[in-house]
């Protein structure tokens, strides 16, 4: 069990790697790059996709779904987006397979070869505004505000269960507007709905800004991002809305009469947030005994061990307990009672810190006898004797102060590791030990490929918060008007 | 809208095509077979899979979820099951693209081939089987329960929009159980859940039974299934579930210590149930005016269409409605108000109608003051005038009225097209007019292919409900214990 999982402050990639498995949120598969997402990461999984969808709903955006396959003319059609997906793409050239004619088993069937080659979607914005171009007629067709959950296959030579896998689970938006400024208007509230998403629900602090055109989505004309720190100080990119001009739009031809009655190329948007956040869930909050689970994500969001010898000592601790978990479900809690008798109450109390389950009630025969339940936190580890009498009542608060205690210890954390960095040497001293660096840039591509060259940190984002600041670039001495966050990153 | 969309006594086929088009539930793609399921026809099918979802839940299933890509050696490893999807496959040979050395575009890098092919997925059974061999050791490890909603490959020559694509969405149930009886039990169990589905929700009565050996799915060594009639008396599989035996476990080696210690293979079922649904709910209601949707799986069951001129008029409307509408959305109804001033009410009515919206209110200034609202049922195209004050409530009801009505038509139909037959000579007149025919086979799959190669109808299942009779086969006339039946089908 937790037992030998390694220390994050000896070895923070393989603690990550053995949590992600024994936790059973994922494993590798046997095909290069993809991972099992297993029933209790999907759960999780499950969690969020519920809460993005019904923000995404509540801000007018329906579900569609638009095929796997992309046609290789299709990629090519916009010039920046084929060079960014190109080279790591899962090409389908074949429809049928064959029995070997010498020996055992099954070989391709060359007569039946597809004349034009289909690649696995590593995203929809070509197939989806080849679709538009039928649906788009009048600027009364528009808005367009369409979302698709799906999987997305982008050939990635090294991966990482949730972080970077061959295929993975993701959401893209992909939206059509009559003008310039609603598209940049929608990048901007969906990048809203991210950081709400990832604040309020996963309990994860979030800077929001825009990436440099070197960081740019391939096609678009702005990449707005929402960036997190993990524990080892790390920045990952934890959701990106893009604003893609009308490239798509002229790529395939969307053009609408507008209210003038001209002929217009549409405006786009897309934006997506994939199964690389369970990643960042397990690295910003999860500790040496195991997950450590924001209560609104929780599968399990309270466990109840009962400890106890014999059948009738069972049934006194659920005659007790029965009234507070009726409590706790009708107040929309999770609650599992555990009277399993084949693993010890030790044993299912390292089980359940290892899965992160925010609340654990173990109750006994001496607390029957006096009325009450040793309540766990696992966020803090910490551990009280409460009355049975409104226990349900005071574990429903727990569950918000957990989320919130999850939530500022992130973001004590984020703080604490932010430093404002103002000379090269700094920098390159400040950047071995982690966290962001707030430094100024001179706004050029070649000094933000020069400071990656040597240190590994990128720019993370140009933070909307940024102020406008008369200063020097830490690398080329060059004037500068803002700072900008800098990292190594995921 | 409606106009123009063709009759179904006339050609049933085209009428079909056109309403899946212009009911906006879904397009075909520029990628052969591929389809676009349109945000209409996405609302539906997601409230099929939330229904769905609850009772796999209900049921002690989990979600998970598996790679996109088998390796072509794991299909490879149950004979049967490669025969079965090996001719209708996508098959990813290469990993990269790069510019054309030749001139402009993109080609396939062939120095990026794959050392094994991979196959998009056209099932699960192969990958999941090999996972499951590292998660069960012992009896303990037993049943594992799981279920994933992905999206499948097959590459079908011929296709139709929903009915028959070379990319569909499903569920797949995939289980594993200690002994045969209880891999037997869950077999049923979730051919119980389809049926269920189909009835209650879909409103969609369904025979229930097993396949022939012929018509089983590649592996399987019992396949269950529920059979719906459309309105032109062809039958349709609506879901299948299968006893898969040990033929998984032996091919994947998943092997676990049972309660007596010996070393057993683990028994397997799996079940699923695809977007061809959505076909069989368009081809069992809908009508001459387009989709009849049950009002359990409609976006939209109730439409308020304000009839007025002015803004004051539309404001005196809308004071009385409001209170109707914020009853029924308490009901947990979901209400569209549509003031759109841009289309006029006869257009609305027929747009609504076209999109099967089971309940429609229409209310003018008369109503007003007669404080009354006219009622209009999707399913019946009948109206009535009724008082405002308790209109909510009656709407409720007509909700449930109307999804008990649309499955009794349905039943009645199924009903007045199942003929009992004797003979040879009737059998192929009748197969002509459509419909179930309920006949003696021999039970050998020489006179099943003989059967449907003079009459294309295939035997649709052997009935759970079929009672032991003697008789006579109707092709060979060799001795029968029990009837089946017998339909074209879709």
């Amino acid at each position: 069990m937790s037992k030998g999982l390694p220390k994050r402050s000896e070895n923070y990639s393989e603690w990550y790697n053995e949590l992600v498995k024994r936790a059973d949120l994922a494993e590798n598969s046997a095909v290069r790059g993809c991972m099992v997402i297993k029933p209790y990461g999907f759960a999780i999984w499950e969690k969020m996709q519920r809460a993005l969808d019904d923000m995404f709903k509540a801000t007018g955006h329906q579900n569609a779904y638009f095929p796997l396959f992309v046609p290789k003319s299709f990629l090519e059609k916009e010039e920046e987006h084929a060079e960014g997906f190109a080279k790591e793409c899962a090409v389908v050239t074949h429809y049928r397979l064959k029995s070997n004619p010498d020996g055992k088993g099954l070989v391709v069937d060359e007569n039946a070869r597809l004349e034009e080659e289909l690649i696995v979607r590593p995203t929809s914005e070509t197939v989806i505004w080849n679709t538009y171009r039928n649906w788009i007629q009048s600027y009364r067709d528009l808005p367009i505000l369409i979302n698709q959950w799906c999987n997305v296959v982008r050939w990635e030579m090294r991966t990482r269960l949730f972080l970077r896998t061959a295929e993975f689970l993701w959401q893209e938006g992909h939206t059509a507007h009559a003008t310039r400024e609603e598209a940049i208007e929608e990048t901007a509230r969906m990048l809203g709905v991210y950081a709400t998403f990832a604040e309020d629900w996963m309990a994860l602090p979030v800077l929001q800004g825009a990436k440099t055109p070197n960081e740019r989505f391939a096609g678009a004309e702005d990449t707005l991002c929402i960036e997190a720190m993990m524990q080892d100080g790390k920045a990952l990119q934890a959701g990106t809305s893009h604003f893609l001009g009308q490239n798509f739009a002229r790529s395939f031809d969307v053009q609408f009469t507008s209210r003038e009655g001209k002929l217009e190329y549409a405006w786009a948007t897309s934006w997506g947030l994939s199964t690389r956040m369970m990643g960042a869930l397990v690295m910003a909050h999860s500790d040496d005994n195991g997950l450590v689970l924001p209560p609104k994500l929780a599968p399990i969001q309270v466990v109840v061990v009962p400890i106890f010898k014999t059948e009738e000592e069972l049934a006194k601790i659920s005659e007790k307990m029965v009234p507070v978990i009726d409590q706790l479900r009708a107040a929309g809690v999770s609650v599992k009672f555990d009277d399993d008798d084949n693993q010890r109450s030790g044993w299912k109390f390292a089980e359940y810190e290892l899965k992160g389950v925010p609340v654990r009630l173990a109750i006994g025969m001496r607390d029957v006898e006096s009325g009450t339940v040793e309540i766990a936190r696992r966020d803090t580890l910490s551990k009280e004797s409460k009355p049975l009498e409104g226990a349900a009542a005071h574990i429903t608060e727990l569950l918000d102060e957990i989320q919130a205690n999850i939530y500022k210890r992130a973001l004590d954390f984020r703080e604490s590791n932010t430093f404002v960095v103002d000379t090269w040497e700094d920098f390159k001293t400040q950047i071995e030990n982690g966290g962001f660096i707030v430094a100024h840039w001179d706004g050029t591509s070649e000094t933000e490929e020069a400071i990656k060259a040597e240190t590994k940190a990128t720019i993370r984002c140009i933070p909307f918060n940024s102020v406008e600041q008369a200063g020097n670039c830490v690398f080329s001495g060059k004037p500068s008007s803002k700072r900008v966050i800098f990292a190594r990153a995921y």
